[in-house]
């Protein structure tokens, strides 16, 4: 057997999940909603089903739905994309960055990574025989600073894996960040692949902005996005990857070795969501940001010392001030004692594992955030 | 980028298909069934999608299909497997592919590699740092051979990757092939990676075999299957893998970072289907030979030289007899000129390829079959 896997553990969001299903406790670690999402959106994919077509669809994706990519970031944040060479649908964002990883590193490239990091990164960079060079991100405001990223650059950089909105930190990155970021990708010849899943997710009038639109990065990046995170239908595992063609047509060749294509059915119900209007995303975005308030609130009124949450389904406490040492062992306390799953941050590092912050998810209903917060009580 | 997949052709299942939707063509190249799939299950899938869950189901899939898939292969095949254990569910037979081989191949590792064969199997042994060993099987039966084996098999063995029922060939395996099959699996210590995708499609009286009845096979096997083909349903991408715990527990790791996941309303609608009767799969297989036989005979009496298909959804012509020296350029005149797409089937060879032989896919309506014999008697 190949030993990077046989020596990976299962990743932390399935392991506190099958604690939560297997305890009954409620589960705030994996990151998704307990609402049944969009019933319009799920109306289409039922109606796909019964009388669309079931059979393979172009390894691209489908044609509307490319189109529908191409205009809602179009629309949304001026980003010119061409549905026809610039555009692939993927099973899920997972299988988008599986594919750009394996296209774009060979054996012995270097690849920048940011600390925390979600836990697929490192794998897949150690299977494409790449070689991570790691930058830590400090809290609190987890900034790229030029010092960092001059350490971690080099010559034989070939991509950097980069994620924003951030999980687990729930930030966003400020221009300053990016200009940066988009300075070291043009200095050192390096492919952006960036994770922006969260993009719609973000909270207090912050804009995301994307990496396709950062100065010469539009040739030189994979956007990552995720129609499962957009639509809170995160099983659906409708993802895309948008880049120039040069890069597009090797990701394709990836792609059509991982899992070739995507339920025509879940596609054309993911256009039909992307075409709603500017009122809907905000309207989601306000609802999570109420969440958000709701369950940080209740949080503080514990008494739990909480780090601000500036997009994502996401909010960390510091658990120092507690006493606790070990997030890991504190996690398996809460789930185990106290009914409630949550995320170890530990998870997030390869090294030097930061061990005093734990995630929550707040994607929730009011009752599930007040029947958590009320287990949480007991747990402080 | 990776030059590995740099340098890959767009798979030929992709170029036909899309030549066909540019050109109005009849498409009898890519495998998938013309007809819409059986509605009962297509709406178990509408209804989970409207009323089930559609967030993140479990990583190894929904319990309900993990059962069904061991209830399915206990009542078929007496193959005892444990749900929890030995089956887990992937976005397709490709990932359940990709996901076999990089979870056990480790560069340097030889694997060995029956032409023809399917296009994914030598890109993903490259991918995972593999060396392959070829065995080119031999028409007009495509045996196993003592001889062939003990030149392909060596003490650097990992795994081997087997398809039975074969595409493109449309044969199957005999028990004597099986048996010296599994003797060299057990004599070098190396993992039958088995792609059983067409296992339900056999025809005049057949019986499948499956790999994990083989002797000694059941602990150093991973068998793919694919609910897409077992439903005609190819769109969807459930496929699933099934092998023995010290094996599942890697592959379950390759999964967790590929795609992690599938849809569980597809999900629910398979297990819903696994349930049917053995008359139903009867029946499948009853009309898929209906077709064939239509089809094989129209040929046959347009003057080709037709290979006799003994499952899956294809046959094979000899274009030898024509005058045709290049199934390439005969498919490419096929579809442009004549309107008929079909799979040259020299690009299921790395080397030395065979190319005398085109492959076309008969699990169509009568009228399309008919419509496509139409054409087809221009082209000789
Ligand atoms: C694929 S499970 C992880 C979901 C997620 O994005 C998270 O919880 O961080
Ligand atoms: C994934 S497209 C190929 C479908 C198929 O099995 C075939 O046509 O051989």
């Amino acid at each position: 057997m190949n030993r990077l896997f046989a020596n990976l553990p299962t990743t932390i969001f399935e392991v506190m999940s099958s604690l939560a299903r297997e305890t009954g406790a409620i589960n705030l670690g994996q990151g998704f909603p307990d609402d049944p999402g969009p019933e319009d959106v799920r109306r289409a994919a039922a109606d796909a089903v019964l009388n669309g077509y079931n059979q393979y669809p172009s390894m691209m994706g489908i044609p509307e739905l490319r189109s529908a990519i191409a205009a809602h970031y179009k629309h949304w944040q001026g980003v010119d994309l061409d549905a026809n060479t610039e555009v692939m649908v993927t099973s899920g964002a997972t299988e988008a960055l599986a594919g750009a990883i394996l296209g774009i590193v060979e054996p012995g490239d270097e690849v920048v990574l940011f600390e925390p990091m979600y836990d697929a990164y490192l794998p897949l960079v150690r299977l494409a025989g790449g070689v991570p060079k790691f930058v830590t991100l400090q809290p609190p405001h987890f900034r790229l600073t030029e010092e960092a990223l001059a350490q971690a650059f080099s010559p034989k950089t070939k991509a950097v894996v980069f994620n924003n909105p951030l999980n687990p930190t729930a930030t966003t990155f400020s221009d300053e960040d990016l200009n940066l970021l988009a300075d070291f990708c043009r200095r050192f010849d390096a492919i952006a692949i960036s994770d922006e899943v969260w993009e719609h997710v973000v909270f207090d009038g912050r804009q995301h902005r994307p990496i396709l639109a950062l100065d010469g990065l539009r040739e030189r990046s994979v956007k990552i996005g995720s129609a499962g995170k957009i639509f809170s239908l995160t099983g659906w595992k409708v993802g895309f990857v948008c880049a120039a063609p040069p890069i597009m047509k090797v990701l394709a060749k990836s792609h059509q070795f991982l899992t070739f294509t995507t339920a025509p059915n879940l596609q054309h119900a993911v256009a039909y969501g992307l075409a709603k209007d500017d009122a809907y995303f905000e309207d989601m975005r306000k609802n999570f940001a109420r969440s958000r308030d709701r369950f940080t609130d209740g949080l503080r009124t514990l008494g739990f010392d909480v780090i601000p949450s500036q997009g994502t389904y996401f909010v960390n406490i510091d658990i120092a001030p507690l006493g606790e040492t070990d997030d890991v062992a504190f996690c398996r306390r809460l789930v185990m004692e106290h009914g409630v799953a949550a995320i170890p941050v530990s998870a997030f590092y390869a090294e030097g594992a930061v061990k005093n912050v734990v995630r929550f998810c707040f994607a929730k209903k009011d009752s599930t955030l007040d029947a958590g917060l009320e287990r949480l009580a007991k747990a402080i």
